[in-house]
């Protein structure tokens, strides 16, 4: 039988997710409201290794809801991947009496976290918080809403100048294994192009298809690329595409660092809200060492070794609507 | 064996919604893929009456997929609802060669539909359009997405000043049969009550636990209040809590239209991209009747007679989450 | 000569207004840069009162310049309008060894700050923190262009869903004495009418040309109305309106204090930086009783006592172009 | 005494600005006020040349005063350049009856309307619309508040995650004669250090600076760039500043063309809509060859030969103000 939790920890890990401080909250107030002692661990396992861990209550986590960033901070530690290290972790918690912990964070973290439960025996529960959509067991990712409507306001920004100046935009998205940013963004923004890791691109098509627009004087033209594409991101598409048609007005914009930031959406916060509540649930229940996920609107558990990079197809039917809504 | 169609009709009717732009530039541009001609049809079935309908090429719907608002404009049409009227509008489609229609609009929009293809035996597709999101037969409506972002940038504004005042704001955002704007924003800002249609309110726990607030100096209190809910709208909630708080610094703030107006959310585009592109589809194959919607990431067709407002149950859970997350 | 002051304090006081976190950030760091200790008065005049008084660092204002509302919060003290309560404000002051105050508000804050100064020889200094943009003696009030941007990004969405309708639109936005929002926000979105305090509107001219309108099926038009023009404010304005025309499909949207919140424009906060570095600035110089302003693109130094709501006069050119532009 | 015009040109020039269509749309409805026919020629000087010129009505010109880009769309034309260029361009204006013509655009499109209203006597007036804030005889020019929100809005959320990471950023904004957009971003978001054109930097001060906040654990930093900085961009100041600390954690983040589209802010549209009726009461008047501007909020003419690229100095104040407010 599982031993009750009486104090947990909460740490965000891995790149910085608009909606973690949402997760947060919901965690910490969650806890306090069943009567558990909540603390905060700063800088991901950063924080745990090096006893930076502190007290929260239900005022620390007051009017952070609508913000960007994490107020625990995140970092990547590597430390915490030698046994060593996650040894002094452990004995920072065990001083402090935390017999649960949530991680708020993406598949990296998570295998940590399961590392590191196994060693120690110690329940974590993991929330998935990346901007790139792309863990399994879940249909939401936090951060994820937030990062593709700031791409979209962007994109949206470049085309009123592509169109006074009928040019032809190469934009690069965030997403180095997912191409989920770059898909919506450029479905949503009537991107003529989108370029992304999970299908090859025929650029000889692409130049067509390209070429052929001049010549019915379509110029205003958009291509979307997720950054880690087959060709290597924007800047080489951009250069691909001067190369072969030295004629048209070709500019490339990389949107970089701004799709991280901002304050989460309405979804962002609501997913957050509810995986920070679900993940306590879980450590009162007794479970350990899985993610708690949203697939088909219900609640879904998976093993956190299982919550790793998915590698979903995406559809030949989306493609075929990207190439007929941009006619 | 249904008829090919060959000429359809686009329309949006009811109130208006933001992605409609992009659900219209959807059906226009599959229809021209699939060598269709297409008609706009303006102000909902009010030009179908009037005969004022218009061809629509591909060029027509380019740069409104960011748009908020209908390009066809919409209204509320009384002539349709009697047989006159519709007669009328059948004879205004024949003289046009016009096949096959797509409707995107609400339940109201598409009760008119369906009886209409049954007396004039045309083909009529619909698109759920409603910033409500309570319509049976699909996850997602075009419009809420952006609607509920409206109305949770709004209320962060408000939480500003309420913070800076240390007061209690009662704000009313729309949904007259459906308190989903309501439910998300309010979780999403940290709203310390919701109001809902779907729900009965003790309205005297409301107050005991305004008071219990106001005795340990938890003085920034926010209450979201959908305009249809029991007790007649913010207007009535916040006179019965000043009746009965008179010491708290009490103010209303009523969202309105804006809700209705901007440019439209990357998910509001992207549904309405998939269910334009679906609804050709739908004609194409000879379906007939039906909406399209998503439902658990499919397509999913509903016959339009039981695609009325849904009277989905809220569940207990997300009351429980709104009060422990808002202490 | 003027005793070289060491300790100051600085408040936010009446209505709140975006950038006077900004304009607190500027008062305490250059403060410090200075060697000077800084205390933050909570609450406005009220934090003086009741003795609720921090001292402040340079990180206490880490991360603020772009948060609407103020850290200090702000009220309105009915005892510091009293001999009595001025006189324990100047206790706990000096108590603590504040020598010299800066006063972040409107005409009724600077008012109380001059007779306090007066009574108890305390250099006191003004920045003007109001949305109504109304402080004669300087160009630009913290706040104001804040207020005015989100009122014309409402006023966007509302047209997007007048133009899908047809429908009149009759916009309140905030300026009880003063209708620069009003002005400006109705010139930036194309208003067919503005309503403003400083000027007598001809009713019956607004009704007439609102009838060509009609006529002339230029159907979406907007009213935009300052809360104190001399009807009363929006619904007064929509009452009028929809007794003379009855069939013209009239609504009433009043924005409220949505305006008040948000994060400050870049301007809003350039000029709070700008006057929060000149107040301390003038404390050094020995200064006392004066606002600090902009008056074309130079500091301003302004009496408190003349520090009052202007009344300046709206020009006929801009009404005239206001008529024009909205043809 | 000068002829009276009749029909009037308007063109947009150079690169598109945030704003340009509020002008154009002032100058429609103005012109068309007072009788004149309206063209709009397209693509810049292009269109002249190219005889590419449309009748404009009111109705042109309607649901544009919120959109970026330029409905006229604009470029750069080389065969404006050479007399024969301006030859062709002048017949076909001569064709169409057009005696006076409004150019939108910077102090090279001036030079334009400079050479080929004297060689052809027409009278041309300027309007100042570029983002760069950067032209002799106005304090204001279309597009800079707009651009200068665009960059606060995106450094802000560059901040969020730099804050999460404790990471070091640098960020360039647009501007590569012209520091405005450096300046007011970096005073508006709190950055370390603001790089410009107008001043020289001190690497090694900067540098020291760096390293002294990193000993005192002040992690989040950022420094803004303009593009045309002395050292050459984002790019070579990324580059030495990771050479030279090494163990900082730095990233470059360039902001690009999302600066030069958006809905324009309420300024904006203002100073737009006043210039626009202002150019087209100067042709009226018989005034030629003047750039229509705005200082001390007084209109202001100012002969197109002397609106060139003002070299007006950054001063030592506003540095001043930068170091300490950011400390």
């Amino acid at each position: 039988m599982a031993k009750k939790v009486t104090k947990i920890g909460v740490l965000t890990s891995g790149g910085d997710a608009p909606g973690m401080n949402a997760a947060v909250r919901a965690v910490v107030r969650t806890g306090i409201y069943y009567g558990l002692e909540v603390y905060g661990i700063m800088r991901g396992y950063t924080g745990m290794v090096e006893n930076d861990i502190i007290p929260m209550h239900s005022r620390s986590v007051a009017n952070i809801i609508q913000r960007g960033g994490t107020i625990l901070k995140t970092a990547r530690c590597k430390e915490f991947l030698q046994k060593e290290g996650r040894q002094k972790a452990y004995n920072n918690l065990k001083d402090l009496g935390i017999d649960g912990l949530v991680i708020i964070g993406g598949d990296g973290s998570f295998r940590g976290a399961d590392v590191f439960s196994r060693e120690f025996d110690i329940p974590c529960i993991g929330i998935p918080g990346t901007i790139d959509k792309d863990i399994a067991g879940t249909d939401f990712t936090i951060g994820f809403d937030t990062a593709v409507n700031t791409a979209v306001e962007s994109i949206d920004k470049i085309r009123d100048t592509a169109d006074a100046h009928d040019r032809l935009f190469i934009i690069e998205v965030m997403g180095r294994d997912a191409g989920y940013i770059a898909l919506h963004s450029g479905i949503a923004t009537g991107a003529e192009h989108i370029l992304i890791p999970e299908r090859k691109t025929d650029m000889e098509e692409l130049i067509s298809s390209l070429q052929e627009k001049e010549r019915r004087k379509k110029l205003v033209n958009m291509v979307v690329v997720a950054e880690g594409d087959e060709f290597g991101g924007g800047d080489q598409v951009a250069a691909l595409v001067k190369e072969r048609l030295p004629n048209v007005d070709t500019r490339l914009c990389i949107l970089g660092h701004i799709q991280r930031g901002g304050s989460p959406t309405c979804l962002d916060r609501l997913i957050a809200s509810r995986m920070g509540y679900s993940a306590v649930e879980c450590l009162l229940e007794g479970r350990h060492n899985v993610m708690v996920g949203i697939l088909n609107n219900r609640m879904q558990y998976t093993l956190l070794e299982k919550a790793v990079k998915s590698k979903q197809k995406i559809s030949d039917e989306w493609m075929k609507i990207v190439k007929i809504l941009a006619s």
